[in-house]
């Protein structure tokens, strides 16, 4: 039997707030086994980017990323929120090692080609290095994942950690049953957002494409969702969308399901 | 035999410029055998608090580190340059990892006490974690240390990537012949700064002491000068203060020498 693997992305203002971060570090340490958290930190770089007179520029809620931007969100994912993790998840007792995909080769990505928009300094994912990723977690590690990423030739690229949360799901499901948690501030999917109690316990794809048309799920639910079924289509056995709480209490919040 | 292991300690202009990072980086990637860079990146980081409005405050050429001034030096150590050098790294066949002290609990440091100073948030080292150290060189990773340490609590720190370099050294010198690279600007410690041919090849503490008397070393010199004796006295086996070409160049420099 393989070996349990959970992978929790999380965002939102969860992790950019100190009381809920402590309290999302506290359920993730107490997660038995494999485990890696992959973390996003939009909300404090468009501050910084702010502060630095740096304009934040968003198509559908995804951020165009000029070399000024690149810097911003190098310093604030890679730098200040994914070590203030680490030195969190240390004190818990989790052996957490922070990292990008620039880091042993993680995750390589390419410059997204310039379409109708040019993101910049965007990287779509190439492959996930999930030898040294298998290294780590055996030698007991906590991988603390930045949503950044690098060519191969010395450029840093800006990746989004929803996507990069489900490819590393499926790079690790041939070795691993993996758990994929997508982790923010509700309690799932709900079918009015202004109350915790309309949760939509389990959803497919024919629920998703009508709660999209509806205006039920919208911005940043999107590429959940999206992600969440494409790791489900390639393997990945168990994909729930939840609140921190949610993490320590047996799992509930949305689950995702093919049919 | 032991195994050779070379520790360079890159500070100054020269991982804070693109043209001279990349020339080191391209020197550091020729080293042979089990390696390990330690960084600074105090100027960017002085930079970026002036944009932020927050004042840079040194005593003896060591930072106070506030609050705002710890945000700021995780964001530019341990994420904007350490990441760059490590996407530069891999770019040229380095197999390198990017990490503070928190990371794998690498570096434990306490909280120094406040005495006539109170330098904030700078952390004296407590301990190295030496065999996570050990275990990422079997593996064939290339560390780059950022001056990040951590106190075990959830706290980071600041602290002098000299220091670091040195006790890193110590450490890892039972288990290999480590080499202890200061790495920075000019050929080594010069008797005239503004005269690169005056180089001092072989500098004993006596030497030291009286140079420092004389004002002829000064600034950051002495700090790598003393933690460089430190590591000899602690069973270091060679430490050279040299330039990037130094590194390339059968390690021309100044060598430091007990007697």
């Amino acid at each position: 039997m393989r070996d349990h693997l959970t992978i929790i992305k999380v965002g939102g203002n969860v992790v950019e707030e100190e009381a809920s971060l402590k309290s999302l570090l506290k359920d993730f340490s107490r997660i038995a086994g494999n485990k890696i958290l992959v973390h996003g930190g939009g909300k404090t770089a468009t501050t910084l980017s702010e502060k630095l007179g740096i304009e934040t520029k968003k198509v559908e809620g995804r951020r165009i990323t000029d070399a000024g931007t690149l810097k911003v969100v190098t310093m604030v994912y890679a730098g200040l929120v994914n070590k203030n993790i680490v030195a969190g998840l240390q004190a818990l007792g989790n052996n957490a090692i922070g990292l990008t995909g620039a880091d042993l080769d993680l995750i390589r990505a390419s410059k997204r080609p310039v379409g109708e928009i040019d993101y910049g300094f965007v990287g779509d994912i190439k492959y996930i290095n999930y030898q040294a990723l298998n290294e780590l977690l055996n030698d007991g590690a906590v991988p603390v994942i930045a949503p950044i990423t690098h060519d191969g030739h010395g450029q840093l690229l800006n990746t989004n950690a929803d996507t990069i949360a489900s490819e590393l799901a499926v790079a690790l499901c041939f070795d691993y049953e993996v758990r994929l948690i997508y982790c923010f501030e509700k309690n799932g999917v709900l079918m009015d957002e202004s109350n915790e109690h309309t949760l939509v316990q389990e959803i497919n794809p024919e629920l998703f494409e009508q709660l999209k048309k509806e205006g039920v799920v919208s911005g940043g639910m999107i590429p959940k969702l999206s992600t969440g079924f494409a790791a489900l289509n390639r393997g990945v056995g168990v994909v729930v969308i939840t609140n921190p709480a949610g993490i320590s209490e047996g799992l509930r919040g949305t689950r995702l399901v093919l049919e």
